[in-house]
């Protein structure tokens, strides 16, 4: 239960320091450091953003941020309300899905040079090894937004328009569906799978046990 | 607290239907059949492979089955241990991730025609009003895996591969750190932001009390 009513400079949206990071060890693993600042930057997005509003998310990286969107915003990869433009920048935007409005929010490196275990972490100047992981979690909790950049975006039309799928067929090779648009047949037998099939024989009555 | 012990037929993993139902809606926004059939998919996966090792995803579509990777998995977008291959087909692959040996699950179109909401849903038959959204959840709860197929996988060194970087530079133009192998800028200063600037001037001054 909850013991306190009053917002602390630390909480990541609904969630102390210590739940937050209870969470993102569930959901990420462990408790990684750039999904915690991630917290820090969606919370503050949410902070600007006006209440009641209908906002989705673009993750300029692959790597840790997607998480922290998906663990405090409703969306999701799944639910197509998160994309991933990896440009390899750590920035997230929140937008509106009507306007494209949004606030985007990224580390910013000049101001992250006063805390030296987070610079050295974010441009990977250690190994793993000889990051001190406490100190740096440490100083992210007590840098918290204050090496964040944010900045008024609003989102260009090919990613407001939503994409829906003319219908689908039953590719000839592989015998699944698969969308119409992408030709004769689909894309995996096309040559875009990532794998080779090494045994196609496992039927139902192979299947273990209930 | 659960009161049984004995493993039933629709369970997904280590969650009863419900509990499923309610922590896809909790996470994808709604009780969606796409990540209800996923966890079906994911749980059959597993069941196959052996106890122990340590499996990565592969999701053959960006629609709705990532997020039942990311429920019942510890693969996230965010710690790259779930790839996104869109091929457009309705499958996922679990595999080990030295040995890249795997098990790839997927709806099979021909034994979906036995379930006439599952067809219609499955190839966007009906518009979602005409759709009869209870009977859609029954059919898929009673089918379970008995719609899918089953196959053995190698992964590609390609995707066993992880791709570590060389190192950040701080973009001469957005002052942003960046890939060192992006070029002399980064990616979005180079042209592909999703979005335009609007006012990036919104200094810590500005940010709403705590």
């Amino acid at each position: 239960m909850k013991i306190h009513n009053i917002r602390r400079e630390q909480d990541i949206c609904s969630y102390t320091f210590e739940e937050f990071s209870e969470l993102v060890k569930s959901f990420h693993g462990y408790a990684s450091p750039g999904v915690i600042i991630g917290g820090y930057m969606v919370d503050m997005a949410y902070r600007i953003l006006p209440d009641g509003g209908l906002y989705n998310a673009i993750s300029e990286t692959s790597k840790c941020l997607p998480d922290a969107v998906q663990l405090l915003t409703p969306c999701s990869i799944g639910n197509n309300r998160l994309t991933v433009v990896n440009l390899g920048r750590y920035a997230v935007t929140l937008y509106d899905i009507y306007t494209g409005e949004g606030i985007r929010v990224s580390i910013s490196s000049s101001k992250i040079c006063l805390w030296p275990e987070i610079e050295s972490w974010f441009f990977k100047l250690k190994s793993k090894k000889e990051q001190n992981e406490t100190r740096l979690i440490q100083e992210i909790r007590e840098a918290g937004i204050s090496i964040c950049s944010i900045i008024r975006v609003k989102v260009n039309d090919g990613i407001l328009t939503k994409h829906h799928r003319s219908g689908f067929s039953v590719c000839p090779c592989c015998q699944e569906a698969y969308p119409i648009e992408d030709g004769e047949m689909c894309r995996g037998c096309q040559g875009e799978t990532p794998y080779e099939i090494v045994d196609n024989a496992i039927g139902q009555d192979t299947i273990p046990d209930f």
